[in-house]
């Protein structure tokens, strides 16, 4: 497969994944070893909270998106990772069983004025649940290689 | 021990934690899960990768900060969870058996103008290794409640 170079991306281009589907255990898993707050790892707890039942982490929720990234665009692109991101808001609590995917658009491209052999890509990327409501966005900041001359 | 509410938090109030180490194998197992780059699953891989060896995903960077947080904030605080947080970057690589602490410092605190009940939190919250460099900088948002009248 090609590689999709930095000169191959311009603002308005979309991408989706398939979904991906969040199980309780691993709700449990990756709340015990990381964010152990009672409605992440305590299903009788979580009930009595303000969430009503158990939710998962919500760095889970954006490990999970980073997961659905990898596996649907990182590695098509000729990616040299990335600084960080910006704005990132849960907006729903992810549910056991509930199914993931995003749509990713980008919102801005430009060269890097420091390394010429590479630009920088910035999209707005939300994750929807089986509903189709949004439960995460943020905006992605992604080091794209310059197509080799 | 008593919870810390909105009104007992002040701008410029730091926090601190104490280290955490993260190893190979949690590397390892968080990035096959979550984040299956060359360079977070494969050694031989990474040392050929621009960062010259292994290192954690950034996600997993993350998620050890939120460990912390909960160990040593989350659960003194009346908190009431987050909706997310702003202007995460990676600044330096963490490989096996770096450890990690962070500093916290607030940077704003006001009433909720929608729920009088609780009042918004933001930091400027610091993760460093034990070289006391910093590998994870990034703006915090918590929900507090107001103290019972």
């Amino acid at each position: 497969m090609s590689k999709i170079y930095f000169e191959d991306i311009a603002v308005g281009d979309k991408t989706t994944s398939e979904s991906r589907t969040v199980t309780k255990e691993e709700i449990l898993d990756f709340a015990r070893k990381y964010d152990p707050q009672s409605f992440h790892i305590d299903e009788e707890a979580a009930k009595k909270s303000i969430y009503g039942g158990l939710i998962a982490s919500g760095w889970h929720t954006a490990s999970t998106l980073m997961r659905l990234l990898v596996d649907n665009m990182t590695n098509s692109r000729a990616g040299l990772g990335s600084p960080g991101f910006d704005d990132l808001r849960w907006i729903r609590p992810v549910r056991p069983d509930d199914s993931l995917r995003y749509e990713s658009t980008v919102i801005e491209t430009r060269k890097s004025e420091s390394r010429p052999d590479m630009g920088i890509v910035r999209a707005e990327v939300k994750l929807f649940n089986q509903n189709d409501e949004v439960v995460l966005n943020m905006k992605s900041i992604g080091m794209v290689k310059a197509r080799p001359e």
